[in-house]
């Protein structure tokens, strides 16, 4: 019976690979056009005309695939939402991605034009630019498009329109009512959107939701994540003479801010990078089951070690997915005085470290600040959260303030939730490799009020390739990965849940 | 007989005042007209150029005063030298001054151009401009004049050259041999001077050394110097990931650079400030006559905390004066990432931290410098003198790289030095007032190659305003001072030795 059953899903799966190689290639040749299109209209958020000019595209392609779509006012700008005509019987998929894109210094990338998506193809350890005529029939997998957003996270939208057209070419029916929610600020942090999920709750309700963003694994092997961290931030100022003095005059007579500074971030690691402060970790704990899973990714922790070049990880965790059960505490930035060709022989006023905490579910952001703040008071510290007065600076030794940043929250569905076995058998099927599965990726995507409002399970679903330089210059997706995400879509819209 | 010669003193004390007060006043205004003129030379020695045309008005200037003068050239920007003609029997006094300024920024000065002096009189708690015509005859000491070098150091110069012409005017003998080198370099460390001085030994070579340079005790009275504290720097830099990683998929995992610094810095103080490397402060001891001598000077320390606004001091010494007599481990600057606006979710590269130590006589800088890195190694460093390579980062799971410094020694000349003595009695006669004896000063002057070389007494003895903005804008001159400094010069210069 077995045998028969896994004949039948080897036969569906040789079919589906044999009859569409072609017409996927002929579908990346129309999505490659249409990125081209997309890409050249700028998305950074801090111009609302170009968000305007993105959302009159997206109303233009959606509407061409037969979806309905509205334009949802915010606090802040517009978020794009589609939706296929709801059929009351079938289950809803909502699916989240995002076409706002970073913030492009042009004089940093090997291109004119970051909107203007340049061809190039892989030479020696570089690449080398294309004309797009020379694409031909027979595309190059491994030839890429370099451009803001080809990978974060414009393509991915891309994909799920292409793959509404193959569908449509293979007749296929669709078992899911699919709802589509685009971020227009994601980059600048989705600050509009708890409260725009509220607001428009009833138009969101879905029974799963799909986030496509962000690369798959290293391996490039088809990826489901069912969690990230979440983030909040501290800003640890500590205080010298009012104004900087003289490292002759003042020096070793007016307190230090950089030796208060270093003496209170000390005590809160140990040598080894865990947080020593009570508690940080309390509620965690990776069992067994969880411990297979975690260390069912093809992770190695060498390979992150060389190409990090460090001798040893940090030891909050026996190896890297491990590590990212647990909380942060990291020291992004540290300054006083000046340092380098600007150093000064002075006593520096004050001193100051950002601190960024990556959460876990099991970890709330506010209490894990308050235990930050508890451990400086009993360092003899009194924590402000101001500027000190001259009072306050006369009638105290140790001053600290604490500035607090606000908090996401972490997500983590459960690896036994029937829509996360249903995405992966589908990609497993779709592609014929063994799926990583993810519990808690490290990075923070903004969808905890996705989770707390509807109240649905929560899986990323990652479709670009890891080395796209997201975020920075030079942002490129692998075409082979175009015909990754659009097959992706492609299989789960078409495939019935058991 | 004690009552007898006290008398004299106030006599001649009393008839030194009377007659000179209207005189000085007449001398003063020649002062002015002749330091705006000097001014108005720009003596950034990052022009070569300028410094050539200060060089030709000294030239001229000591040339009227009957001086000889030789302009020296170095492996940098040329000293300039003068001297009274030699005579054999009377003592050599050498006279270290210089008239190379800070560096301007004129946008941040409350006048049009800090190379054209500008006269302001107290009005409120600030400065009011005044025309230089409202001078008149009976001038205001309490007016200043404001530019780039007032205090620092040209006034002294031509206060200097204003005190010979009333000398002359007198028809007073000197009982000393003149020499005067002035630098040209002293803003940007004097690094050509040691050469130089080893250069033009003869020429320089005397019996004592008196630099006209800084400020007068906050107390605005005489001050007589006898020794300062050295310098010397480490940059000391930790390593995280070789670049800055993504602080959600690496933060406890790569290695965060800022800790490691946190807690290397954390171990090398106490909390009050007191190095806790053995063997930093070897060699000192302040015995009861030295107390004495420290106490003397009218410093307050609650004035001082008042005004930096700290509740208390660093421990190193139990005052302030004590405090300058040990080295200090001074943060200078702290780097990692970025802070404030700039603040990115990251784990840094890099950590670093710019010290400076200040030296003193007991305290051989590179003595310092090699107990440092050996209290670093014995914390689990490998201490490194160059920028870790990829075997090193892969090898080694802490790894520092410290750079020093130059070394610029402290020095301190006997407080029972006759000619040391001299000058204090001489001031104490000049002005009828206590003189202010510091044994060591905070800061560094770049004096150590004439006492190396030359194995001279040295004192400093300041006679510009305390307040006077020294290296920053509004860098001003109370007219006070000019009287102040002149009359030093003409006590000095007209007395004969015991």
């Amino acid at each position: 019976m077995k045998k028969t059953l896994s004949l039948v899903c080897l036969s569906l799966t040789f079919s589906l690979f044999a009859q569409d190689d072609v017409a996927v290639k002929s579908q990346v040749a129309d999505a490659i056009n249409e990125i081209r299109e997309f890409i050249a209209i700028p998305n950074d958020a801090l111009d609302a005309a170009d968000i305007d000019r993105n959302i009159m595209w997206l109303k233009r392609k959606f509407g061409d695939r037969g979806f309905n779509t509205a334009v949802l006012d915010t606090e802040g700008l517009p978020l794009f939402f589609a939706a296929t005509p709801v059929s009351g019987e079938k289950p809803t998929i909502l699916i989240y991605m995002h076409f706002d894109g970073q913030s492009v210094d042009p004089s940093k990338w090997d291109q004119p034009n970051p909107y203007q998506v340049v061809l190039k193809k892989p030479s020696d350890d570089t690449f080398e630019t294309v004309s797009f005529d020379e694409l031909g029939d027979d595309i190059n997998y491994n030839w890429r498009l370099f451009g803001r957003s080809t990978s974060d996270d414009k393509s991915p939208i891309v994909m799920l329109l292409n793959a509404m057209d193959l569908l449509k070419k293979d007749g296929k029916e669709i078992p899911f009512n699919i709802k589509v929610i685009l971020d227009s600020e994601e980059e600048k942090s989705s600050k509009p959107l708890p409260a725009a999920v509220k607001q428009y709750r009833e138009l969101l309700e879905s029974d799963f939701l799909m986030i496509v963003d962000g690369p798959v694994h290293a391996s490039e092997n088809p990826t489901v994540v069912y969690g990230c961290r979440g983030i909040t931030t501290l800003t640890l100022t500590t205080y010298g003479p009012i104004k900087p003095q003289h490292s002759g005059h003042y020096g070793n007579y007016a307190p230090n801010p950089g030796f208060q500074l270093a003496q209170l971030l000390a005590t809160m690691k140990d040598t080894e990078g865990r947080v020593t402060i009570p508690g940080y970790y309390d509620g965690i704990s990776i069992d067994g089951k969880t411990d297979s899973i975690l260390k069912s990714v093809p992770d190695s922790d060498e390979a992150i070690a060389e190409k990090l070049q460090f001798k040893t990880a940090e030891k909050v965790g026996g190896y890297y997915q491990e590590a990212l059960q647990y909380p942060s505490l990291n020291i992004r930035g540290l300054g006083s005085g000046w340092v380098g060709d600007k150093a000064r022989t002075i006593v520096p006023e004050s001193a100051i470290a950002e601190l960024d905490l990556r959460l876990v579910v099991e970890s709330d952001g506010n209490h894990l600040k308050n235990l930050v703040k508890d451990h400086i008071t009993k360092q003899g510290y009194i924590v402000l959260n101001h500027i000190p007065s001259k009072e306050e600076r006369m009638q105290f030794d140790k001053i600290v303030t604490v500035e607090e940043g606000s908090v996401t929250d972490a997500f983590r569905t459960d690896l036994d939730n029937p829509y996360g076995k249903f995405i992966v058998n589908t990609l497993n099927q779709s592609f014929g490799k063994e799926v990583i599965q993810i519990r808690t990726m490290g990075g923070t995507v903004p969808i905890s009020p996705f989770i707390n409002e509807l109240k649905i399970p929560a899986f990323i679903v990652p479709v670009v390739n890891p080395d796209n330089n997201q975020h920075s210059p030079n942002e490129n997706i692998k075409i082979g990965q175009l015909a990754y995400g659009i097959k992706a879509f492609y299989g789960i819209l078409s495939s019935e849940m058991n």
